[in-house]
């Protein structure tokens, strides 16, 4: 009977590595890349397995830039840096570089800002920047390029992806709020056509019913962008629209803030006269006045989760997609209380 | 006499656009960047002129990626992201696109990041990573590659840069400081590896003698970041020292937040007891408990500035060198107050 010859992964499975790292180990242009000691394993368990590089397999190795390119919606949004972060430690682990652009939720930003990296040939794409319709994305799968979606997802087609839980997240945040008495619950929805605006708002809702509360439609206002300046504007809808509330759900951190702008130029207390909650717990958020109550994402984790699933579809184009949903927790700091009356 | 053929300046002049647009417009594969107008407005002015484009120069032209890498030490310092913002605005502006990545200040990270770049043939490196010694450099220029530096500079070789001006933000700082009526003032110091750090130190030394007061080394603590963490170790230092003071003037504002953590774990009242004053103003600056009083640098305007110096260095690299210093100016918020005693 004849040997099944080696591949690529025994040859890593028996040194123990990843087999991008085995790969880079195994490529002389690449090979510097790697700590000596782990050439050296990779180097005798090669030869060891008597492992022929497959030449075809070989040459698409070589044409590899090593180079994964991800997309942000808003560089001055402070929830990105710490999932750049996560991935960035993640993958300069394993020999990649990671650029980044900015593409300001503009589609003919972010059409410009795909050329450039694919002209490059990132051997892979993170994209912070999916809307629910979202065509682009298809085109990039045709392509063959390696895609992870991470914090919101697309409708169509599917791809692997790594969020948060936001029904989970927005549950937790109901749940503080009426724990602590209040019934007059207003949310600050983020824009409707991302998935984390839709999910945070229907989310919402099914909370509060779940709760036997009726949501009030007058105590719910939609942003068009999960900025400050959004935030204030809707808070000052809400405030204007003369419904009585005890507290407000805002659908991120940079609403929360815009609220607290509207709330303090009106000297509305926080949270002696309205709770805020705001969601993703972005740096600095225990530094603000007061420190806010807020629902953590895992950022880091999900940058070092997605880098894992990059790796993943890099290494076999043909893995199935996976869908990763991290778990939000409270963390509860100075900007809810129980309701004065 | 024969006349002199018209260049592709002479075609942008007349068609009152820039140099570069002129060159996308001409180019049929970069044309879909240009407005049509603009098209019309440019090869008609190609036309009327007997435009004849010089091949060698065109071949150029055609190699041009429209593409400028920009490297920062750490994407979560929030004082990058508004000077990403204004460089992207003014280079999207002309057709480029922005791609950034982080370095960490780890030499090995930002080598192989300029590998990755290089490799993807960027027309230009915006480097906000200089250090005072900074080898790399040397090279970055002698392989012909347009360079502008932001926020810092290097010792060695003169490139053109874009700063704040620290001399002068200091001197705000430590007049403000004295109009309050404070002299017992202590100084967190960034790295002195960097020029901010070093010229931040320098500066408070040289503007405390001028105004009389003799620095006491025992108020000054170097840190080896410009991070939170490094600021809340030195002012335990500082307050290890045991020698009094009644006001901070820290590195950066992140060094600032530092202090913050350790004064209000300390029950120190800022600025009842303790004015602190940053550098920056950082986003969120007036969102901190107390708003942070700091020196304001005009970051979004770096941005735009660092950008015009690129696209001048990328149409003629021939042109002088520019060194622009941008003069800051002080937000007065809750941080500082009159000493107590």
């Amino acid at each position: 009977m004849l040997k099944k010859p080696a591949t690529l992964r025994d040859v890593a499975e028996k040194a123990q590595v990843h087999p991008s790292t085995a790969s880079r180990a195994l490529n002389v242009r690449t090979r510097a890349l790697v700590n000596p000691a782990t050439v050296d394993r990779v180097l005798g368990a090669a030869e060891r397995l008597g492992y022929q590089p497959n030449s075809l397999a070989r040459g698409l190795k070589m044409s590899k830039t090593f180079t994964v390119g991800m997309l942000i919606p808003d560089l001055t949004n402070p929830l990105f840096p710490p999932i750049a972060r996560g991935l960035e430690d993640r993958l300069s682990g394993a020999g990649y570089t990671v650029i980044l652009a900015n593409t300001d939720n503009d589609a003919e930003k972010e059409r410009t800002v795909l050329d450039a990296m694919s002209q490059r040939r990132v051997d892979g794409l993170i994209l912070a920047t999916a809307r629910r319709d979202y065509p682009v994305l298809e085109e990039i799968v045709a392509s063959g390029i390696p895609v992870v979606l991470i914090n919101r997802t697309a409708d169509q087609p599917t791809v692997p992806s790594v969020t948060g839980d936001d029904h989970a997240g927005v549950g937790i945040a109901v749940r503080h709020l009426l724990d602590l008495g209040h019934t007059r619950i207003a949310h600050v929805a983020g824009p409707q056509s991302v998935t984390t605006g839709l999910a945070r708002y229907q989310s919402f809702v099914s909370w509060l019913q779940g709760a036997g509360i009726d949501p009030d439609p007058d105590l719910i206002v939609f942003g068009d962008s999960f900025q400050e300046g959004t935030g204030a504007a809707a808070c000052e809808e809400l405030l204007g629209r003369g419904t009585d509330f005890t507290a407000i759900v805002a659908a991120n951190d940079l609403i929360a803030l815009g609220c607290y702008d509207v709330l303090k130029a009106r000297r509305i207390a926080i949270p002696g006269e309205v709770s805020v909650i705001g969601y993703n717990d972005v740096p600095f958020s225990d530094k603000f006045d007061p420190p806010l109550t807020t629902i953590r994402i895992p950022h880091y984790q999900i940058g070092v989760k997605a880098a894992e699933l990059m790796l993943d579809a890099i290494d076999d184009p043909a893995t199935t997609p996976v869908s990763l949903r991290l778990s939000p927790r409270l963390v509860e700091r100075c900007s809810t209380a129980r309701p004065s009356h």
